[in-house]
Parts: structure tokens; C-alpha cells; sequence
């Protein structure tokens, strides 16, 4: 058994493990709402790659001698908070939904994981977020959505800003919260650091929400 | 590319691949009902090993020179039927419903494999039917609510046979829908096959709901 990781590192991998299973469940459900064999088996198989993240995720804390439940159990009730607060009424919600979050995520946690102290930890975490993939296929469709019903991009556009609402109220709750995540975010550069994490990722959104022909 | 497969294999197949993506489907929605992390994760575990089935049985229809979507589509109204119809009501529904619906189609396909004539394909079915796995954790945790709370025990009898009367309401329309499939089953033994199938699942169904401390 490799040495113990901080309090940081174990609240990271805690977050993301369980993001990433409540992504999975989410994704897998909203499948559901899939117009087409093809589009449902486009929207498991991210959600099927959702899965095996958090199954790297979890085994790494386990094999460090970290109870992974224990990691994950803070995070539970904002994220499981997020989730209900953002239920896709439709199937072009349910993408927007998976592409403007995981792109949300991604951003976050890469910026993050510099800080990160135990190199193997970093690999890992860096190599769960490369993984992402289908983003053309929700970009592809979502932009023929609204050729063919412009009307829809006001709505859709509207979703977009509600999705990143949510993500900050209930991010701003686990910085409150959590002291050794929210240290090891203004250790990167203090206030100021904080300030930059903000501008990009919301560049990045606009960027997204841009690609599929929405504002941000 | 290999010899094109016979109309009732395909059938087979089709029926088999919707069947374990809509179980994926599901299985992961209701993990939302879980009441800790580790059976979330365990529920989530079973939805990602149907979802590998899903991937095995459609890249084989593939590799076959068919197409997986135009095999799956005539079966997927009478499957999401089934599914609207029996949504779990809390987490226990959810895992007899995983159970249960597993070792029914499992019985059934089983069956209905023996009389494949395609060789690879019988292998991959019985290799796909064989990993399914987490039964024991479901008898546990079923047994134990039993246990606490005796009260439930009659609720979740009612449920299994609703599960059982909602499944063969289903397979009953997709008999009569595709001859090919029948005859498959038909070709065994004729009426008195199709007696002794019924039978057959109809003792394993009662197996395993005396297995978690229900009647059938």
C-alpha cells in the first residue's frame, strides 16, 4: 500500500469519483429520451466511458489505503442537488446538458489538478479528463436542431445559462464547506487565481455554447 | 465478413441487444433510488456490465453484415412497454425488478439458444447470458429489508408477479408480431415445447422469489 494521500487530494479524487458516477447514472437515464436506436446508443456509450472513469477513480483511492465511500460522501448531496435541479425536459437538453457539464467539469478539474502533490494522482485525474470524446456528436446535432427549428435556440440558449448557474451555487456550497478543496484551489494563486479559474471557465462555456450556435 | 445469419437469429439478437441496452437504461436510472454509495455503486456495476453485453451482441450483428439498429428497432415498443410500465417506486422495487427481469430473460434466452444454428452467435449468447453475476447481492439486501421491516414482504410479492404479468403481456405481442422468432421456438417442440418453457420459467421464477424471502 502506497503512502496516504492529503486531505486535498482525497477530496478531489472524492468529487470527481463521484461526478463522474452521477454522471454516468444521469447520462444512462436521459438515454431514455434518445429520438432514435442511435442516438440512445451515442448518449450510453458516454455514459458507459462515465462508468469505467469512476471505477479508475475509486480503485486509485482504494488501493491508497482510502475509503473511497468516505471520499465521496460530502459531495453527494450537491451533486445529487445539481442533478435534480437540472432534469432535461427533452432530448436536446439532455446533450446540451452532458456536453456544457462535462466540458465544466473538465475545465475545472484539469485547473485544479496542477496542484495536486502525488504525481500518480495527477496522471490519473489528467488521464480520466482526456477521455471525453463525443462532443462532435452533441455539437453535430444540436446545431442541426436548430436549422431545423430556429425557434428552439432561445430556449436551449436559456438552459445553457441555467446549467451554469446551478454548477456554481452548488460549487460555491463545497467551497464553503470543504476547506482542504477550496485551499488547494487558492493555493494556485490566491483570490487572483480564483478570478482567472472564473474568466476561463466561462470563456470556455461561451466557447461551447458558441459551437452549437447558442449564446452563453 | 462472414455468412448473413438467418431471420431468426437476427431476430434473437435484435430482441437480445435492445433488451440489455434498455436494461443498461434502466438499471442505472433507478441506481438514482440507491440508499448509500456502495449500492449505488453496486446497482451501477450491474448496468455497465449489460451495457458491455449490449456492445458484444451489436458489434457482432455488425461484424454478421447487419444492421444492430434495424434488428433492435421492432422490439424496442414492446421493451420500453415494459419498462414504462413497471417503473420501481423505491429502491428494493428497483432490485427485485433487476433480479427478477434478469432471471426471466435469462431462462427464456437460454432456451431459445439451443436451437441457433450459428454457432458463434450460440457462443456469445450463453457467454452474454453466463455473466450476470450480482444475484447474491440483491437476495441479500431484499431478505435483510424482509427481515427489519415484515410489512413490505406482501407489497413486493404483488410486485414480482406484476414484473412476471407485465413481461409476458409483452413477449405474448412480440410472438404474434414476428414468425421468425416463434418458429424459433416453435421448431423445439412445437406447442407442447412452448408449455414446457412457460413451466420452466415459471418454477425458476418462483426459485427466486422464495430465494429472497417472497412468494410467488
Amino acid at each position: 500500500m502506497e503512502a496516504r494521500l492529503d486531505a486535498p487530494t482525497v477530496d478531489l479524487l472524492g468529487v470527481l469519483a463521484y461526478g463522474e458516477l452521477t454522471a454516468f447514472e444521469r447520462l444512462a437515464s436521459d438515454a431514455r429520451l434518445a429520438p432514435s436506436v442511435a442516438d440512445k446508443v451515442a448518449l450510453a456509450t458516454m455514459a458507459a466511458a462515465e462508468f469505467e472513469h469512476f471505477r479508475c477513480l475509486r480503485d486509485h483511492l482504494a488501493a491508497s489505503g482510502v475509503d473511497p465511500e468516505a471520499a465521496m460522501e460530502p459531495f453527494m448531496r450537491p451533486l445529487d442537488t445539481f442533478h435534480d435541479s437540472t432534469e432535461p425536459n427533452d432530448w436536446l437538453e439532455g446533450l446540451i446538458k452532458a456536453y456544457v457539464g462535462d466540458g465544466l467539469a473538465t475545465d475545472f478539474y484539469r485547473e485544479v489538478a496542477g496542484s495536486l502533490r502525488d504525481e500518480q494522482t495527477r496522471s490519473l485525474v489528467l488521464e480520466v479528463l482526456a477521455d471525453s470524446g463525443q462532443a462532435s456528436f452533441v455539437v453535430a446535432t444540436v446545431t442541426e436542431a436548430i436549422r431545423v427549428q430556429p425557434a428552439v435556440a432561445g430556449r436551449l440558449a436559456l438552459w445553457g445559462r441555467r446549467l451554469v448557474g446551478e454548477a456554481l451555487i452548488q460549487a460555491q456550497q463545497v467551497a464553503v464547506d470543504r476547506d482542504a478543496l477550496t485551499e488547494l484551489l487558492v493555493g494556485r494563486g490566491g483570490l487572483a487565481g480564483i478570478t482567472g479559474l472564473l474568466n476561463s471557465l466561462t470563456d470556455n462555456h461561451s466557447a461551447r455554447m458558441a459551437a452549437m450556435g447558442l449564446q452563453a
